[in-house]
């Protein structure tokens, strides 16, 4: 017994001990055949991604080793890719630019401590089981930051494309920057950044039924577009090779060094850890929100479950293992996800994989990047963030309501003006506060009873009948401290408007909570009401709610009763109904 | 018609118009008195509070005058006195003490810098109607405050009555600074500290059954005693001056200045005004809140109404005119507004003659104050103080709720330990986020029809009757982002937990509020409750929230239908019932 719960234990922790006992024959080939194209395709991107980061080109492939190796055996999705993507580069690139760091070994050994301290805190989200607290992201807030950094990221890649040397970290400085150097942009770059950038536009929309139509089969037509960007690539090598473009001032990747990724601790100073500390937070809750809602929609397509806590485990050790082997920071990438599963990945085996590939493009292929443009490299990062840009999320939110508009909009516009970190903290901190300020006020309705039925609704909003002695309140909201004076004075208003009642009841089949502020609020209001000849009377409370209240000093002196439904207290208390309200919609 | 409406106008804003016209001979005298009765009180108070402030003691008159003055006209509080009060004060303190001011003319300065900041912010609150801000301080952030205020303040002038000098910012260095100086108590100090404490107490409990015993009517020995803080000001005066005690070490008050408060703005570094800021803005937040407490009980003792947003306006223009008058900031305080009520005040008017006579005791008294010794004065607030302290707020909370208790207790200590701004400031953040936090873990109920009615309730606490078929679930709280998610999972795995469901029913009392993130999780939830063969219905959905749903991808796209009430649908949709549930409570 003790063995097996053991064994049970250590499954949940390594997932892989679970998928590979029975990992079979047909497993294999399917992994196989999802890791030679998820490794061709991360070739480009890795390197592209890490120089959006800032970082040679090189650490881009590191990350893309260990992490997916590490994410293997503790990853609970069968088909999630992690390693660096778009948003969290641009989080990295934004994190260290304030450090002003003289070297670029400085800047890779900042951007693998970076990774380290990511990985330590998203163990430690695990650890106490803190994957919901992702949650507190809410989806127009996540929306607003993804299409914002993915303006950002297009835009700053701008100058790669046209050979400009402008720089900037928020969109007016960059677009201020590209204004200034229109005058200096560099002719040969600009004409292999935009062939490349128009080649692989065709190449994601039109080449898969452009070689359908000429007699190529769909999938071996859609497995030749993903190669795309490896085809742009070899092939702007090849003319900046041959006709010596750097001496037209083409800007190239250069001397990559081959070999194996250094392994060990980085040689960052370990000073800058405070001020790294948010960042890292906010690029390990980003992270894990992307990684998840990928290996989310994965799972559901096969009906596999993923465990959102124990993502936190594997995403930490993906990144602790690059932050170690001289990466950056990763995490699940939708593109290559997306992929994977679609070449057939059956269990993380295609991750690892995929990892042997790209290590073996690390030691082999690193003399032929010597080449490979930079503009090249930035088409790929266009094209692949311009899909991650959804400005009608502003539409949706406004058409559905004004404060999750409120939230989209301020979230796109801060990041766009003010950079990653503010933006997606005033995007979380603005949804809270609109929450709370709306439960703050809340409806209060007065309702009465829909004719033939025991069901109470909005006077103002159907037809119910009501009585003059009798006034029912429905308080729309938990009462608790931000809301309970307002509540109160709200009652006594409408009780005063009221000719001559006799009894307030108040429904409180919404009201989930009941704090120590608003106990003392609803004890002066018994009180003044009692005064006023009033009886206070409950209807519809809940066990939770009630719980509470028992024995309280309120409950002891209630001048009414608390009824077990709206209807009970109504034909307890009525005297004779009247009709009143609208039509009933 | 204008004329009149310009009028109200007029009298909203200076409700001394109101009352002013109406003034008669019974409220000259009521006020006269409670006038004479309230100056005679404020004399010790407000040297005592601004030495508690660390100002001298004119100061403390000064800031008696005007603001009196000012809330006379401003006020809608026919009680309220304002002027120094023990918990501001203390704020004070610690406002002023990290700017490490070198002269006492510079913290004069910047305690009137802070006063009209305060005023200024005030004023703008009440521009801007906020003064349901307020409601954001939940009661037991408050109590626990101010019992934490009171204790520190008790313990900070246990030094001026031993004669110690000890400093200290919060509880363990006041502690240690005592325990350390222990030795150095100075005798005669000490024995009229501790005299001067005793007999306050006296006074405060004793002293009126005492003369009533010896044939003084109630009201009279009611007076008395409260002008026994002025007798042991006149008493312990007097001995430190017949036996010229400062030969002996006991400090006192010295040389005051007399005179009329001085007029103008004060003579600050402006450059303070940010590091102010946020104590300023503590500082009117919760003076507002003692204030307008203390006016609301007053008020409804008799059958009065206050304006809180106007209560914002005079106290900002209190505040103000302290600033510009030499003194700092000031509120409404209970005991004195308490003291004004029992003798009598019958409107505002009763203010303005207090500020007469403590104008005429800063031109004419404070030759008379040089010998009075610190200790008394210390003796003075300590017992005014012990007044507020309330540790039973703790029991209370923790037998309610372990949320409040958590509020209370963390305001509490951190208002010991690290001081008022910290104290206050977690305590309103800590109560926000369990808020948060308790609505995004939500209760969902399974519930069933109580026999015999048309009312659901939780088939755990009631006996009632379910269908095989149909899953009702009470949701028992607004669907938004932070709990989507959750509570997706909540009901998928209730739907797996049952054996064989066709129909789930979400039974929507108490959502008040689906959010844009909420919708596309009931989206994802309806496919994938379709794609197991489950239909989705909605019941009980409130007018604001379908007002919403009306025309979204979600509500056209529904399995199920939404249903008006829960039995309408539970009618539609059962097969054959069941009983079950435990016996009703």
């Amino acid at each position: 017994m003790r063995a097996i719960r053991d064994s049970q234990r250590l499954k949940r922790i390594f997932p892989v001990l679970d998928w590979g006992q029975r990992y079979s024959h047909e497993d294999l080939t399917g992994d196989a055949l999802a890791a030679v194209i998820v490794t061709i395709m991360l070739v480009p991107q890795s390197l592209a991604y890490a120089l959006l980061a800032g970082l040679p080109a090189e650490v881009g492939l590191y990350a893309s080793i260990l992490p997916l190796v590490a994410y293997g055996v503790f990853g609970t999705s069968r088909a999630l890719a992690v390693g660096p993507v778009a948003v969290v580069s641009l989080m990295t690139a934004s994190a260290l630019a304030p450090l002003e760091l003289a070297s670029v070994q400085q800047y890779v050994a900042a951007a693998g401590l970076l990774a380290l301290m990511s990985g330590m805190m998203l163990l430690a989200m695990g650890a106490l089981r803190l994957g919901l607290v992702a949650n507190f992201l809410s989806h127009p807030v996540i929306a607003g930051f993804i299409t914002a950094s993915g303006i950002l990221i297009a835009v700053s890649q701008l100058r790669h494309i046209l050979g400009i040397s402008s720089g900037g970290h928020n969109l007016p400085e960059m677009l201020g920057g590209l204004w200034n150097g229109i005058a200096t942009i560099n002719p040969a770059t600009a004409a292999i950044g935009v062939a490349a950038v128009s080649f692989l536009f065709w190449v994601r929309k039109g080449a898969a039924p452009f070689l359908v139509a000429r007699g190529v089969s769909p999938s071996l037509a859609q497995t030749l577009a993903r190669v795309g960007p490896v085809a742009a690539v070899a092939l702007t090598t090849s003319v900046t090779w041959v006709l010596n473009l750097p001496g037209q001032g083409v800007e190239v990747v250069g001397a990559v060094p081959g070999g194996l990724p250094p392994l060990g601790l980085p040689q960052a100073p370990w000073e800058m850890i405070p001020a790294l500390a948010l960042p890292a937070l906010l690029i390990s809750v980003i992270g894990y929100v992307e990684s998840v809602s990928v290996a989310q929609t994965l799972a559901a397509k096969r009906r596999q479950r993923i465990d959102p806590n124990q993502e936190l485990v594997a995403l930490g050790a993906a990144n602790l293992s690059s932050g170690l082997s001289g990466g950056y920071p990763v995490t699940g990438g939708f593109a290559r996800s997306v992929v994977n599963f679609d070449a057939g990945a059956r269990t993380p085996a295609a991750g690892v994989m995929t990892a042997v590939g790209l290590l073996l493009a690390a030691m082999l292929l690193t003399p032929l990047l010597y080449f490979l443009p930079k503009a090249t490299l930035a088409a790929t990062i266009i094209v692949a963030v311009l899909s991650l840009v959804d400005l009608g999320v502003l539409m949706r939110a406004w058409r559905y309501s004004r404060a999750d508009f409120a939230a989209v909009f301020v979230t796109i516009a801060l990041t766009l003006l003010a950079g990653v970190e503010i933006g997606v903290g005033a995007g979380v901190i603005l949804s809270l506060l609109l929450f709370v300020w709306k439960t703050s006020r809340p409806h209060v309705a007065e309702v009465g009873l829909v004719p033939g039925s025991e069901h109470f609704r909005n006077i103002l909003r159907h037809q119910v009948v009501t009585d003059p002695a009798v006034l029912t309140l429905r308080i729309d909201e938990s009462l608790y401290f931000a809301n309970s004076a307002r509540m109160e004075d709200l009652i006594l208003d409408r009780v005063l408007q009221t000719p001559q009642p006799r009894h307030v009841i108040l429904m409180c089949s919404a009201v989930n909570e009941i704090d120590l502020s608003a106990l003392e609020v609803l004890e002066a209001l018994n009180d003044r009401l009692r005064d006023m000849g009033v009886l206070l009377h409950l209807s519809e409370v809940k066990g939770p709610v009630m719980d509470r209240l028992i024995g309280t000093h309120f409950l002891d002196h209630l001048s009414g009763r608390v009824h077990l439904s709206q209807f009970d207290a109504f034909q307890a208390l009525r005297s004779g109904g009247q009709m009143s309200g609208v039509a009933a919609r």
